[in-house]
């Protein structure tokens, strides 16, 4: 029997975005153990350096769930050019560049490593959802996982910033 | 003795990083103001097509609170190049042309629409702390303000994921 066979453009479903989006945050993950520990090195202070670093070794925990959930859908574990977090970093490096040695730098680099993670929170929440809609609980779970310590690293900086950083910023430059 | 003498770069304050944020956010806003009748327009469902749109209006009067803050800052309303929310917005475009008629488009364009959600409320939460930090609390209010909205469409982006739009994308799709 001949079936209606749409073009592969139009038949796309979920199932297929929820790969490009794995690949995608995969790919950005990547980008991110990469940037961290020169946004680390950067940092004035050690516990905004410390917080750095602290999240690289998450993000390798993240990157592991990432391959088993390819794993688990027999598909290798391969990144896909995400512009989104291409730009955020980009916006971090400009700050390490253009406040170097400046009162402000950390609080800069705090809003700059929030922006990373609220990346990271939009697309694990719409994973998170997609793979329960697609009946994939493993795979739900690892991804709230990752989105849960996205969370908690995002409070964490804000309490960085609102705990001395950014007042720092602002007697030191008085 | 030479005095030590800090290049204009490092004498940098929060004040100025304020002020640079504000100009970040400012350009986002103006290239999400062109993105979301685009978005409106690309997509399959009506409910997602009146999410974008009502966004839209509520993104013209963010911009009118931001240029109150540049008043107050006796500063002109400015944007600057901001390569986090081009990239962000390029992924979406990349959803509207690769899903093209495809049952995952409204998905895919929901999903875009939260990455965009969640840079603004990354870049409000930091300026709302950094106003407060250096004593404007009438900015804080206004910046405040519209980080609700873009938490609240948020949600309201997660709600129809979750209310229909994912389903439909596998269904369709079967």
């Amino acid at each position: 029997m001949a079936t209606t066979r749409k073009s592969q453009a139009t038949n796309k479903g979920l199932e297929d975005m929820f790969l490009d989006g794995l690949k995608d945050i995969y790919y950005a993950e990547k980008k991110i153990l990469k940037a961290l520990p020169k946004m680390a090195k950067g940092a004035e202070s050690e516990e905004v350096a410390a917080a750095f670093e602290k999240h690289r070794e998450q993000t390798e925990e993240q990157v592991d769930r990432l391959e088993q959930i390819f794993e688990t859908l027999g598909k290798a574990a391969r990144g896909k050019t995400c512009p989104a977090i291409d730009g955020i970093i980009e916006e971090g490096s400009e700050i390490l560049e253009d406040y170097k040695g400046a009162p402000a730098l950390d609080a800069g680099l705090l809003a700059a490593a929030q922006a990373v993670e609220h990346y990271e929170i939009a697309r694990y929440g719409t994973l998170c959802a997609w793979a329960e809609q697609l009946g994939m609980p493993d795979a739900a779970k690892l991804l709230k996982q990752t989105l849960q310590e996205e969370s908690e690293t995002d409070e964490t900086l804000s309490r960085l910033g609102q705990g001395g950083i950014n007042e720092r910023a602002v007697q030191q430059a008085a």
